[in-house]
């Protein structure tokens, strides 16, 4: 099945049920929040919590009654039927470093990827309320009301944003993001999701990070094109599934293109 | 007037009334959150806006109109009543680069001094309604609760947290702020009030900045010694209206004596 086969119906009745998985893992994470627990450090030196693994159980639990067929990919609980063409992507909680601070910057991505490709995306921030949600071919909503990138057709007159320069850790990496911080206008770190929730928003026009996995991307895709931006790897290749965890998000295609030149990756 | 002469009742009635200044500002601030709003650039490079000048004048009506003898030490709109005992001290937006951004981690910081040493203080953010309220010799609360620091004896269990690095701009700071990250457990960048206010909360154990300005920096102490933690200058001077803006705070006096051991200052 490809994106062409999915009709508008049904892409709505998955954005729909990814809001109720939202609404599944926020309240998982807003019962952990501001609390003290326990902060375990995984293989590759992220920290977890007992919040993350419940909170994308309580959304496994979901797909599994009402999707039984469909395929799971989560950060803290791997795979289940890894062959199917629809593929659930789930990580409960994106910043988990947030989290654990009392920082209500982190959020639950969810995607839908059909043959790989995502084509439902949330980004939902249950601290402040926020939901983004995009689907293929249709306007990006927060909260349900459409949200928009902002113009921003010159690199000098950007905002950039990454969550932090250390994360920018493969060979040349961080010297190709700093070509574009060098370039742009002004520099913030908004964390994890919340940089391209804002982006989406307009309030920043460019996010440049490297090092996310699938289920830190697949969401991103729907809710930055349905608000009319681009999002692609850092040699100009769409998001899927695949991906190389390289990411350059822009509001404005013109951007996009200068921030790719700047970047100027040969990967 | 010293703070042995200012009554219990005296106190309560300056916080209460803090509040009051609180709603104001937040009420104003709100309006512009994540609106499209200009943002000019001061002589320190700093970013301002209509809403950091409009929330600033409408605390300062209010001062006037209640408390028409005391000063007033504001960011945006400067000095009155230089003279007088009691200063309230007034950041509207304290994170303007947050506001701008769409990123709910600005605050305004509201400090009542006397004779130069705050003694009341308010940490407020509108957009998560939190306010975090500190009275000399009273339990800081938050929302009315009271909060504590948590304990972390040693450094190298601490969470240190800095607004970024890019803001430790004076002769030797970065070198210094850097010795206390290498000793420490944990690095967040919980940028402005915000990180003061989750070391108030036992989420972080050590905030280490520099060039804070006395509006920046007087609501801060009320607020962390009354959860117990310690915040002085990096030379372990107690803040005043005076102060350097060098800042180190801890949850655990026994991390803080550590931190100014590793920090090394000689200012």
């Amino acid at each position: 099945m490809s994106e062409a086969e999915l009709t508008e119906a049904e892409l709505n009745e998955a954005a729909a049920f990814a809001g109720r998985l939202a609404d599944e893992a926020g309240a998982v994470a807003l019962r952990y929040y501001r609390q003290p627990v326990t902060v375990e450090t995984k293989a590759d030196a992220s920290p977890v919590t007992r919040a993350d693994r419940e909170a994308e159980r309580a959304m496994r639990t979901l797909i599994e009654s009402e999707y039984p067929s469909d395929g799971i990919v989560g950060e803290e609980h791997g795979r289940e039927r890894d062959g199917a063409s629809r593929q659930w992507v789930l990580d409960p909680i994106d910043g988990t470093r947030s989290f654990v601070t009392g920082v209500p910057l982190f959020g639950t991505l969810i995607a839908l990827a059909v043959d790989g490709v995502p084509l439902v995306g949330v980004i939902d921030q249950p601290v402040t309320r926020d939901r983004w949600v995009g689907v293929a071919g249709a306007p990006t909503t927060l909260n349900g009301a459409p949200v928009r990138t902002r113009a921003c057709p010159a690199i000098a007159a950007a905002t950039v944003s990454t969550t932090g320069e250390e994360f920018l850790e493969g060979p040349g990496e961080l010297e190709a993001f700093s070509r574009v911080r060098a370039a742009a206008g002004a520099f913030r770190r908004v964390p994890d999701c919340y940089g391209y929730a804002m982006l989406a928003s307009g309030f920043v026009d460019l996010v440049v990070e490297a090092g996310l996995k699938s289920w830190d991307l697949a969401a991103l895709r729907p809710v930055i094109e349905g608000a009319g931006g681009v999002v692609t790897d850092w040699n100009g290749k769409p998001l899927d599934l695949g991906s190389d965890g390289r990411i350059a998000a822009a509001g404005d295609a013109a951007c996009h293109a200068q921030a790719l030149d700047t970047l100027d990756w040969r990967g």
